[in-house]
């Protein structure tokens, strides 16, 4: 273990892996983003992309390098953060993998968010975005709360919301409910009110397609129509509830990562509003820190 | 169109096909089941399926036949309820089959059950099983209402009570709610507590692997649990409305079709539960019907 080995941190998510590449300081010396990495969702996509991550980081970092000095790929200590990684299944038949690196470390998008949000140190971190879940880490182990995917879990998310908006959407154009403010608002960003057209529509959706209708919906939040605010104060309980579960053995900060955060934060009680904070460092650099950490431990067992 | 001509309906889902051969008296000549047959999750396999159904059928009736009166598929007008049918799209696919029958006239498996319901008559039927949906046959024309398929659409089917029940399950276990008895008959219908277990095998699970936990949840229902009450209390207030929808315009009965059938009967007001009547015939009669007014009417316009 020593300065020819360089460190690169994976943010694997379902639309977006990203890169980062350190030496052993911890000195930024490149970046790359590439495509999907959800290994439960797709594993060979998965491994594609992230080898495109790395080939970019690595060739952005070699760009100012001498030829002597150009890093390879097999000194690369790889520390992967990837959704999908919480299932032990995928998680084990992904490690399998015969990858090119010097090593892999594998853990779960919402494990390295935390480790980068608390700089490795305990405490507790909520991703709110397209999905939802929750993770305390202390004492060496994560303890997780929520998450379980579409549509059976990730409540109060993106797509969560983004499926009741299109459920109630077509209760109203059923005539099952008064049309109203959020159904016509629903219409405008599907571009169509004809109802077998929605369905043809959202026969193809994935989560993302569904967390796309939250930006018609948070105007409307703002503006206090009624339909809406009672869709996020149902999701609010729920993390509410999520951070209270996560907070309440031990007097650890909790950070808020994802883009519906901020909006959620708003809600919180002031005993949980007390708790939060800034995240010190992003998922790559979490998932450097765990790699590292996994790296030096195997080496002093040895 | 003469007595050399036969008419099968039939009637195609998610998991069955039912087909019924008639000759043009209306006498019942043979029957035949097969596989799926939902023409919007797989149209080649609905295919396969009633050419099943349908060989069957013939087959079983040329058991008593002399060989000179045998039937053949090119004799048979068919007259095809189908799950799917519903969506334009998937429908004028399928209807480019060059099949070998001597006529195919497609229509969804709800518009086939209406039909044979009140036996061609004006009248609203209500499928509520593993699925939901409602329509009004008046005046030569359907009127729908509800359906969309899952999770999107179906409120208060089984699929979605089961969809239901996992969600309360998973908040169960995450101790986010307190543990109940509804999450210990999920944990033992699914043969697990393990959440990791449940997420993984919910992953695989289509609309009829939850609508299967209904079963687990009636006993619930009739020893009045306060969560499983609220749950079906939700879905028979969609009922009710559905009905109230369909009936509002017209005096005309309604026939409640489908597994939960009886379930959400007993919730109906006094003003819907007057209109109920039972079914007159089944859905492949209501395809032959259909198939046969259709035929008959190109028959005329010649």
């Amino acid at each position: 273990m020593s300065s020819d080995l360089f460190f690169i941190g994976i943010d694997g998510g379902g639309t977006k892996c990203r890169a980062r590449l350190e030496d052993s300081e911890g000195t930024l010396l490149g970046e790359g983003v590439s495509g999907p990495a959800n290994i439960m969702r797709d594993s060979e996509l998965a491994k594609t992309s992230i080898q495109e991550a790395i080939s970019l980081a690595v060739a952005s970092a070699n760009q100012t390098l001498a030829n002597k000095q150009k890093i390879s790929v097999s000194q690369c200590v790889v520390g992967a953060g990837l959704a999908g990684a919480n299932i032990a299944g995928a998680k084990s038949e992904f490690e399998a993998w015969a990858h090119p690196f010097h090593s892999l470390y594998v853990l779960s998008d919402l494990h390295a968010a935390c480790l980068g949000a608390h700089d490795g140190a305990s405490g507790a971190a909520i991703i709110i975005g397209t999905g939802s879940s929750g993770t305390l880490w202390h004492n060496n182990a994560f303890h997780d709360v929520g998450g379980h995917g579409f549509p059976i879990g990730d409540k109060a998310s993106g797509a969560w919301l983004g499926l009741k908006a299109v459920k109630h959407t077509l209760l109203c154009l059923d005539e099952l409910a008064p049309m109203d403010a959020l159904a016509l608002e629903v219409c405008n960003a599907l571009q169509t009110n004809d109802i077998n057209h929605i369905v043809s529509k959202c026969a193809a959706f994935n989560t993302h397609h569904y967390a796309a209708l939250v930006e018609a919906m948070l105007p409307m939040l703002y503006t206090k129509d009624e339909t809406v605010c009672a869709m996020f104060e149902e999701g609010a309980n729920y993390i509410e509830t999520m951070a209270q579960r996560l907070l309440q053995q031990h007097d650890l900060p909790l950070a808020m990562i994802g883009g519906l955060s901020n909006v959620y934060s708003t809600y919180f009680s002031d005993s949980v509003k007390a708790r939060l904070v800034a995240c010190k460092a992003t998922p790559q650099q979490g998932a450097i820190h765990y790699a590292k950490t996994a790296c030096f431990q195997l080496k002093g067992e040895k």
